[in-house]
């Protein structure tokens, strides 16, 4: 079943690469940067370029949605790359296309603050896309880049919605309904990704789920379920989160970046600050199946499942990550 | 006849390009960058993409060879972006496969004075390919960026013809039997040149000919025809250094940069400091006829004409600017 993980944030190294194999994951949308500048995120790029080289056995990189077929078929994993926040852009509307020339797929406006496009979910008020986020939204739309509204607030995603006039997504969140967290969404907000032929892919980081850590995979699969009702079950996917071997500097990075000179917890405290405990039923990228099984338990149709497993992420890249018609973009 | 110019550094504009196809240019090698920053490489990529897009009707990105015929079916010109310095990678060699992704086609390793990579034509002494000089033409060998030694010293250019595996070329110079210019290269240079399957672009700037801008068009042509005799004739393109419409603001920054406080005069010197005069046949590239004819006119067959008028660079490309195999690049 060709499989889409459709976010980690992983400390990446062979090994990792070896467990999607065995996992089945067919291609991966991996987060290249929180917080980074524009050139930052270029050694970022070059640090991909070096794994692209070396695990060349293992891995490729997905620069259009026909990457992923081809990634499959030649047995390796297909990995796209966004970016958590609009930082790599600064405050230059012609980085949106230099960085889709380099493969970014997928960019969100917003990391949990303020940022030059919109607003994070972390803020106090929200009022919305801003005049240079117009602008961004419109390029994005141009040159192919998916926007992502998962660390935005609720305003700035409707406007984000009503203001593309191409499918946003939520990478990796879940229903508000199922686990009132700041990150996750209203049903409002759901609805919306939806009408606009979106995707939502849904978060299995502990924080995102009723009972965190001790989440049942019956319990999140019931999620899923409730959220086809919603939604449609062609607007689901799955975007973990997984963020495996990585130091509690970089939750840190994600959480502080440059901005606050107090250390900010974000959806953890000051006694809880660390890594959450990953769950028993998803521990790496080998537990895919579980899901696969999770999925046909809570009644799933076969054809739903490979839709949420992997195929609506394809389609979704097939209509939001294409350059518009007539782009001088080589393919 | 295909037709390309193998160096161009104009102020761009809707008429440049419409003057490049009046003259029935199909390609031209457009300087980028002289001593820009990474960061500031992008802006320039940035604006390139503005041009793009603003004159999509006449002009294209050529990012491989092939792309320049397909510009040619399209009635557009072909643009292969290079740059005049290597400070477009900083000190960082995964700088190259970004670059080369962005369409950085060509790449000096350096410019007039010592850089990170080699030594250029002004210095007293040359000392060679310097250690990071040497990973970064390994690293220009595998992702295909070609290798151009214009404005670098001999012994570099030597070293760098050794080291390469793959050819290397001289976009923009003449014989220094032709005329004794620092930034002219002699027999030994163009001979190794010839030897590792290169290119030489014969420049049309006034600093490089005898009788500066008196040269005649059938001197010209007739250096052409004694370099064939030298270097094999499928060795020769042209490389005009047309800098048409340029302040002279921007002969500072080519020839001072950020590097002197005392103004440098490069080519020139104080009591002739600004842009040489035009010569009287190639004022712009309306004027390209005018280098077929004389090419005919020294006597050089109708195949040879038209490799040195285009095909030759076509060819150089195809050989020097494709990725090595199995590089993970998008086609």
């Amino acid at each position: 079943m060709l499989t889409v993980d459709g976010l980690q944030y992983s400390n990446w190294s062979r090994e990792i690469f070896e467990q999607m194999r065995e996992g089945g994951v067919d291609a991966v949308h991996a987060t290249l940067v929180y917080h980074e500048t524009t050139r930052e995120t270029l050694s970022r790029m070059g640090e991909w370029n070096r794994r692209f080289e070396e695990h060349a056995d293992l891995i490729m990189p997905v620069r259009q949605a026909s990457d992923i077929e081809r990634a499959r078929q030649a047995g390796k994993v297909g990995i796209f790359l966004g970016a958590q926040n609009c930082s790599p852009i600064e405050d230059d509307v012609d980085m949106v296309e230099v960085m889709r020339d380099l493969g970014l797929l997928i960019m969100q406006l917003t990391y949990n603050n303020q940022s030059l496009l919109a607003c994070g979910c972390y803020e106090a008020e929200d009022s919305g896309i801003t005049r240079f986020g117009r602008q961004v939204i419109r390029e994005m739309n141009r040159v192919g880049m998916v926007i992502d509204m998962s660390h935005s607030g609720e305003r700035s995603t409707l406007d984000a919605i009503e203001l593309s006039s191409r499918p946003v997504i939520i990478s990796h969140a879940n229903p508000a309904s199922f686990h009132p967290a700041k990150r996750n969404k209203s049903d409002r907000v759901l609805k919306a990704i939806a009408e606009c032929n979106g995707l939502l892919g849904f978060s299995a980081y502990p924080f995102h789920l009723r009972n965190g850590s001790d989440c049942t995979l019956s319990e999140y699969c019931e999620m899923i379920a409730r959220t086809a009702d919603l939604m449609g079950v062609e607007h689901l996917g799955i975007g973990t989160d997984l963020c495996q071997n990585q130091p509690t500097s970089i939750l840190d990075w994600m959480r502080n970046g440059r901005w606050s000179k107090e250390m900010d917890y974000g959806e953890g405290s000051a006694t809880n600050a660390g890594w959450p405990t990953p769950l028993a039923w998803l521990r790496d990228s080998r537990d895919f199946p579980n899901l696969i099984e999770g999925l046909r338990g809570v009644g799933f149709a076969e054809q739903e499942v490979a839709g949420i497993m992997g195929r609506n992420w394809v389609a979704l890249l097939e209509r939001a990550a294409a350059p518009e018609q007539g782009l001088n973009r080589v393919a």
